[in-house]
């Protein structure tokens, strides 16, 4: 039997959902690759489904994320925008180090429980 | 607007989830109420699904959760065994710690952009 572990999820909400695992993972992807479509496809993800999910985060947020580059966000590239890179970068390092203690108070909590269990 | 807020949920697993925010709950309730049939009640559940959530929690930790009393866990009352009692107690102090932190780190990290957000 495995050890236990953690799974931890945070979510940024307003009235909806703003921010989460998902589309961290989108948005970062759009950072490295320039596009939509390449990021939704290293996802495993429709084009179609890409845009779905950036569309309800602007609007859920009312920060536009991607930037329009030649052939518009459809056809050519995407840039995040200011405010998307800053959110996602905030994003980062606040469930780094949220991870990072609930790790180290996981392993103190749960330790005994987990050599109790073998 | 609402201004951003976080949600956390963190789930324990070996194999398969073994412990979260529903069955924290309704063992909490138990341990409250004394009845895995006032527990599920006050969850608005049936009393056929809490005995199904205990029993796959009991499957996948391999620990037994509740203590037959007299009339057997489905007749009489129930009880938490010690090892359900240390399993709550932890996971909510765990819950309590993170959540503290994970508030205040928040608070750092998302005070200006809600600020920019009217």
């Amino acid at each position: 039997m495995k050890d236990l572990h953690y799974h931890i999820s945070i979510k940024l909400y307003k009235d909806e959902r703003v921010f989460g695992p998902g589309i961290y993972q989108l948005l970062s992807l759009v950072e490295q690759t320039g596009s939509l479509r390449a990021a939704a496809m290293k996802m495993e993800m429709s084009y179609n489904k890409a845009w779905g999910i950036v569309s309800m985060v602007e609007k859920n947020s009312g920060i536009t994320m991607l930037q329009k580059q030649s052939g518009g966000v459809h056809g050519g590239g995407a840039v995040l925008t200011p405010q998307a890179k800053q959110l996602i970068s905030d994003y980062r390092k606040y469930i780094e180090e949220v991870n990072a203690f609930a790790k180290e108070r996981f392993d103190a909590y749960f330790a005994d429980f987990r050599e109790e269990q073998p």
